[in-house]
């Protein structure tokens, strides 16, 4: 997984931060096919996820809109593997819902001088 | 760093999510300078972050206003550590700004059957 796409603002981003168990057990097929469901659902713009050595992670999906978020988190499989994480993969977790107002993005082959201006 | 208070919404959230280069030069005391600059902001209510191996990591930084945020913007030390991550550290990244509607958290310890309600 790398960056998510930049869509012309607003959307909304689920931030999901949590800290992994030592169980090890069915997470990484779960992770990735939660990838797979979530690429299927209707309004569903990208994520971006990142865990540390220490087990803390932060995953970063993005939606066209509330509706779907909460249609995501109605998806059956997906409903099933939150009640697995809490049962076996996670210790803890914090999850927020937030509407992107701005968003604009730097690359080392496009450089210019002075911070990037947002869109 | 783990995880971020939780505080009522509706607050902002600054995802900052990075490709680091090789390079580390100067780069831990960068970071570890950043955190202790943010905390002493106005309006600083807390970060998470995490990085994976493939030197992928996301920074949520979590402010109480967007006139908060844009203090920090200018702080002259963190435009500084800008410019230098842009000349070695990082070679991309994406930067959103986003309101937090709703939050919720859970703990294994504090375990209730069935999804957490947001708050």
């Amino acid at each position: 997984m790398s960056f998510a796409p930049r869509p012309t603002p607003p959307y909304y981003a689920v931030i999901f931060t949590s800290q992994r168990t030592g169980v090890d057990e069915g997470y990484g097929a779960m992770a990735e096919r939660m990838v797979t469901l979530a690429q299927q659902q209707p309004g569903y713009l990208g994520a971006e996820s990142a865990r540390g050595e220490d087990g803390l992670g932060i995953t970063v999906s993005y939606w066209q809109s509330l509706e779907a978020i909460a249609a995501w988190r109605r998806e059956t499989e997906h409903a099933a593997a939150r009640d697995e994480g809490r049962a076996r993969w996670y210790s803890h977790y914090e999850l927020r819902v937030a509407k992107v107002e701005r968003a604009y993005g730097w690359d080392a082959a496009q450089d210019a001088p002075g911070d990037p201006q947002p869109r």
